[in-house]
């Protein structure tokens, strides 16, 4: 069972340094320690457990060094940055293993952008060395790419040579966040040695190269440079994340605030969130003091990480049953206190991994079905939950006691990776819609409430289903869902959640990764003879040259 | 080999028929002309045949009818609008045959909505019968759908029944288009038979329902409502499009403006388009005098058929090179001529179709390199052949023979699907250098020119390599391109033709079709036990559980 956690003390590939507002986070992979033993993990490639390392470095920069200001992406090795992925580990790994690998690494070169577009964390590629392929889009997470002229390239050589596209955003990024003309970036995606030096510049694959001799004063002063902006504290303390430590058993995972019970034989999971419970900081000392524990950023890195092990570790569990649970109030009276504590560097952090995590489920390519009952909390930021799902049943019991309830966390602070509101999405032509309801936003905790008549009315809930219904209207869904295809559900899901515009995320996330993932099925990538298994092998790759 | 051609007298699948500014377009398919003999095109469901009919009923309509300003788009067979694509003859096809099909559908869609957005034509879907998958795929490219209530619901069962998804952007039309909500799309896409009445129209899914017998007045009244604000000529007559008919050999086209030779051995194709030859027509007489033989339309039209025969006729035909011949001043001069007339009908409509011939060649999944020699005519709109192509090669003479233009064609008449022009999107993050280039059309020709290395510096070409290098970068570049595999090509093109913004074309084309392609080669759906080829037999699909 692969798990997630991991911290500094126990990173095998990665070493974090710290000098004033500068961290420098580099590259070192231990070829040995691969997550499966058929492959090294020669020249910086990487694989699953060496992105974790690489995720969790970014979080941990982000809430527990607030004095950090930007970050050195470099590598320790010599004459080599990051060779990408690794080759070998691509072709021992199911398709199911290349998508979620693809999907998880996406997401964490997602959140270097986020950490700049949102945080006040700016990344600067140092490439001292060969870069190639996810080396290459590693550095294009980046905000600026310095390089080393004396033997540094950046090169895209996954089509020419593997038969399959870079597969973290390179091309996308290449043409839409640098912006370089797709006739060049064609040309630069088809040369295995890639560019260097002054063309490099010229072209926009990089910003900047610099002698040998001149690189690290070059890469010290500009990530100071990058560094000075910041609206970050000047000085720590942040606070820790700790181990989350859930308790595994053979088919759940429970957490403080979160439980996942599958059952695989139905092929469904249970997903619990829960409420707070008890008295909650109200201000930014209370929320310093209690660090990981204060609610919203507990069950959010809980239903991070439990999201993150259903992907991996459960590959049957096409369906997702989503249910809260506690006091919808004690939710709402945290999202206000988030609302109005916003501005404070701990406060912005946990809201932006609560979006990040929203995110998360988005791009989870299984089924969730949110179930919203009496006693449910389905409020605020955990009604995001609701409006995640794919579709909602909300139990309407003579007593109007099921309710749910907005709060100003669902009218901005979350969006989806459209960029748009998962209330926005939901009603794409109605913003009129959108603004009364904001407008119904009242009461000291500034929400406001609807039964299951008016949440259904309003179109905030799919169905409505009353006490005759109830039982066999979910267990009918859910069985009919569970036993449509998985690739059908999979490419209809992806289709519908993302309404509205695109962004060079979704971008990333639709045309890209469903293009990788068609080639990933591909004979000429990955038959006997395919460019992906005869890599490295004696012999040239077979391919059937007909074009689709 | 499959061609093209067809015309109203030879229709064997659609009726159509004039009532003053209505036409009615009914389908009728005969269900024995399928273009092959394993299946029956049973209720009015299609393949590739009967879509061949359907965009040379538009395109007369567009053409030959200026007096036709609303078309009505029903069924004459009873109790059946259309049952979508034909799952046998699906199922009987090759993977890249599936993925042409849907292709060639999606396109002439989007002609029609096309149509609806810029040549004054609305559409309207009189639903009088079942109408599922493609059927009401057609329906959602309409600007209205009137259902007859009596008998009629509308369904897209492809992903519970067939474990595929609609191919021709239905989900996609469904939340951008229409605006359902995710949650109601996600609902109704998983049932097989469909909603109708009061809720198909409460959810956004059709626009109204009437009663049988009130239904074709309903339909006619409406139809007359949408025709009217229309500016096209309230008579005829318009232009005949006359056959092609090119020479045909076992290894070229040769259309009068355009000639394609295959090499099969190296993969390749030489595609040359010919500027116009002697005096062309001047204003709006003498165009419509020309009729089909008007430049622009002819050199388009031809090169469109040869775009779609080489996709399905050649599918090994990887890489394709373009070259223009004859006076570029004569292609400018028409451009001039186009742009002076273009709010008249005939020529806005040549311009369009311009327009919808190089987007197919942007959607066109093989490699174009534009090769720009001494005598060639890249000017204006034949320009945009090399802007559409993934690099273009600029021969850079002593001499400075060899010569671009520019006209006003290249600055907004010829969008992508993207909705931005070629140079915007080569250009994505510097307005000002296309404003600058606009600045400098000068002249009567209302032109601007460019040698190898003005073309170069300005980034309006690729490469502009000298007389020592030409022949053997030319050689290289072809060869090696011919030499990658053909899925990675095409899945590269496919990611870095439509940098900056997504539109709802582009999400079909990009995000949708990369998803049908990767369900398409999905044992799930394909393989012995799939559902698309388990349907209609005896026992269930049986699918592999894992989600991906």
């Amino acid at each position: 069972m692969i798990t997630f956690a991991t911290g500094p003390a126990s990173y095998r590939h990665w070493k974090l340094a710290f000098d004033g507002p500068v961290a420098t986070l580099s590259m070192d992979v231990d070829e040995s320690a691969g997550l499966r033993p058929d492959y090294k993990l020669k020249l910086n490639s990487y694989d699953l457990g060496v992105d974790i390392e690489l995720a969790d470095a970014i979080q941990r920069i982000r809430f527990e060094h607030p004095e950090v200001h930007a970050v050195v992406v470099t590598s320790l090795k010599e004459r080599i940055f990051c060779a990408g992925a690794n080759i070998m580990m691509l072709r021992g790994s199911t398709h199911g293993w290349k998508v979620n690998f693809c999907k998880f690494t996406n997401e964490t070169r997602v959140a270097i952008e986020d950490a700049s577009a949102h945080s006040g964390i700016k990344f600067l590629a140092a490439v001292n060395g060969t870069c190639a392929g996810g080396g290459y889009e590693l550095a294009l997470a980046c905000d600026e790419i310095l390089v080393d002229d004396g033997n540094s390239s950046v090169a895209l050589p996954e089509a020419p040579l593997l038969g399959v596209l870079p597969g973290t955003g390179g091309l996308t990024r290449v043409v839409d966040k640098r912006h370089v003309r797709r006739d060049l970036a064609d040309f630069f995606s088809t040369l295995v040695e890639g560019i260097k030096g002054k063309r490099a510049v010229e072209w926009g694959f990089v910003d900047r190269v610099s002698p040998t001799s001149q690189f690290k004063e070059a890469v010290q002063k500009r990530a100071k440079e990058l560094a000075a902006p910041s609206d970050r504290p000047a000085a720590g303390p942040g606070i820790t994340l700790n181990p989350l430590n859930p308790t595994v058993t053979e088919s759940s995972l429970t957490y403080s605030a979160v439980t996942l019970a599958v059952n695989r034989t139905k092929r469904t999971a249970d997903l619990t969130v829960h409420a707070p419970n008890g008295p909650q900081p109200e201000n930014v000392e209370e929320i310093l003091k209690a660090g990981d524990q204060f609610w919203p950023l507990r069950a959010f890195r809980e239903l991070d990480d439990a999201l993150l092990r259903l992907r991996i570790n459960e590959p049957e569990v096409g369906t997702v049953v989503v249910r809260t649970e506690g006091d919808i109030d004690a939710v709402l009276a945290v999202d206000r206190t988030l609302d109005a504590l916003k501005s404070h560097w701990l406060v912005r952090e946990i809201v932006l991994h609560m979006k990040r995590t929203l995110k998360r489920l988005d791009l989870t390519s299984r089924t969730f079905f949110a179930l919203i009952e009496e006693g449910s909390a389905f409020g605020g930021s955990l009604f995001e939950l609701a409006l995640a799902s794919d579709r909602s049943y909300m139990f309407h019991d003579d007593a109007e006691a099921s309710v749910i309830a907005l709060s100003p966390m669902n009218f901005g602070p979350l969006p989806m990776s459209n960029g748009l509101t998962r209330l926005q999405t939901r009603f794409l032509n109605a913003p009129d819609k959108i603004v009364k309801l904001q407008e119904q936003l009242d009461g000291p905790l500034a929400a406001s409430r609807y039964n299951a008549g008016d949440a259904e009315d309003l179109g905030l809930v799919t169905f409505a289903p009353d006490e005759i219904d109830w039982d066999d209207e979910i267990r009918l869904a859910v069985e009919a869902r569970a036993a449509f295809s998985p690739d059908a559900m999979t490419g209809m899901e992806a289709n519908l959640r993302f309404a509205g515009p695109e962004t060079m995320e979704t971008k990333i996330f639709g045309r890209l990764t469903a293009w990788q993932n068609w080639i990933f099925q591909r004979p000429n990538a990955v038959g006997e003879k395919g460019a992906l298994q005869a890599y490295g092998q004696q012999g040239r790759p077979e391919f059937d040259w007909k074009r689709t």
